[in-house]
């Protein structure tokens, strides 16, 4: 199968307050709002771990949806959980508590089905279990890597050591800054492609959209860069997983494609967008679950009329 | 004059502390930024007022560009002083001190040959002084405002009151919440064109850009809109003067085209971008004093590159 992608990440029962309310024990964590998102582009294939609480009803809408779960260890115990409340402005938000539970001695197993995938999404997990995964795939065509502040400030030989062997970086603005010492877009963006040597690199810029940035040659110092605005939306319920659906339109869309020239990037990254604007609109994957191949087309066309003069 | 842009607003000498060094006394203030910025496509006439301490160079260095310095009321004392200190991310400033000085008194006087300009800018001054300047002034082809929070919050009835009379609002995001009382930016635009009857708005999104709306019939309610990132320079020495030079940018182009269509308006806007781009690089109007026309239109092609697929 070559319109494949592997995604490594967390699996959560999240509890969220927003000023629009609040949900508990919501099915959260990167690799769920990946796998839904990308789903509507590829096959997903999933690896994590979750609880005996985890609902099944999630497990058998995500396998309706054609998701792999068979990489989901079901354990004994309960499902990594997060506890956040979402500021007034819907951009911070503060982390209640993260219970790790099964999580803590989460080591990923790649199914021997998996190894072949030809595009693997490493989310945001410590950077050794993401090597780990690397360890197992088989020649990937293309990976692409998600990561924290906690990793790159606590675990930054070893996040290092990852990154030598990716195609794509995918962070945040502050994620830039900890990681490169660039507060300036431009100059982070050159410090990922010259110094860390990556070749593709995303960097979100939270409700107002993405940049995309690839060094054609890995010495080369001018960049094509792309930038897509966030699609707006007349409001937002949850932004938890706004990243990950991002991610997950982005790489579901690379994969169906099968192309990695920089035109299709682009493409991908608007997908990207749109989906992570679905992902706020309703508590965790409830608003993903709702949609359809048309409203997607729909957002892509207005998103893209948005910026054409 | 077909092509010619009023624009009132303050002259300012400011004194400016950013990560990157200080200066004081430098020329500064809404009506000169947007002077600058808004010659490069237009004549612009200036109508403010200023101090025996504001320097004969900055008003030569004007002429020199054809920007009609008759309308600025040189009077004894001091010019308005605005100190500030910027925050380290260059987002965020603290206003240090405000001297009014010969500010305090001014009453915009427009002058005759200024009364029939066909574009009019109101700088952010005191609606009061913003609707005595629209009394002076003979039908004009396109109104456009820009105030700040202060205003709105404590002369929103005499604001409210101007804006009847204006054909475009230019504002940012905070200003847009204290407006409308709407956080969000969609619901915070249909509010302006449905609620307060504005056709034209642009919400400037500081760092990453500008939007603009249009209602195309003033009872429509589906709105023409468009997004431009802001060109991502390598670095910011002082941010102060990038929504007024943006504002000269979109106003100055209008007006050398001399074109109200909303693809027009869009060109303007990203012409508007560049010229806050070009402003931030340097202390006061430093930038816009080195740059040539080369220069904008480099930009402003690779600005469009930077979103096309």
């Amino acid at each position: 199968m070559n319109n494949s992608v592997l995604v490594v990440g967390s699996v959560a029962l999240d509890d969220i307050e927003t000023i629009s309310g609040s949900r508990n024990d919501v099915v959260g964590g990167s690799a769920i709002y990946f796998s839904f998102a990308g789903s509507f582009f590829s096959n997903i294939q999933v690896v994590g771990v979750a609880g005996k609480d985890f609902p099944d009803e999630t497990i058998d809408s995500m396998q309706d949806r054609n998701i792999d779960t068979t990489g989901i260890q079901l354990q004994e115990g309960k499902t990594f959980k997060w506890g956040g409340k979402y500021h007034e402005d819907m951009n911070g938000r503060d982390t209640l508590y993260t219970h790790l539970n099964v999580f803590e001695d989460f080591s990923p197993q790649i199914p021997a089905e998996f190894r072949k995938t030809p595009f693997v999404f490493l989310g945001n997990i410590q950077p050794d279990l993401q090597l780990k995964v690397l360890e197992q795939v088989q020649e990937p065509r293309f990976v692409a890597l998600d990561t924290m502040n906690l990793w790159i400030n606590e675990q930054r030989d070893q996040l290092l050591e990852v990154i030598k062997k990716i195609d794509m970086l995918v962070i945040n603005q502050t994620e830039l800054a900890d990681l490169t010492d660039e507060d300036n877009l431009i100059n982070g963006i050159k410090y990922l492609h010259e110094k860390l040597k990556i070749k593709y690199i995303i960097i979100k810029i939270g409700e107002y959209g993405a940049y995309i940035s690839a060094a054609e040659k890995r010495n080369k110092t001018q960049h094509l860069m792309f930038f897509s605005p966030a699609f707006p939306v007349p409001f937002t319920i949850d932004p938890t997983g706004a990243g990950d659906s991002f991610a997950g339109g982005f790489m579901g869309y690379l994969a169906k494609t099968g192309e990695l020239s920089f035109k299709n990037m682009k493409m991908a990254l608007v997908y990207g967008n749109i989906m992570g604007s679905f992902s706020v609109q309703d508590f965790s994957v409830d608003k993903l679950l709702s949609i359809d191949q048309d409203e997607i087309e729909n957002r892509y066309s207005r998103l893209r009329q948005l910026v054409t003069i």
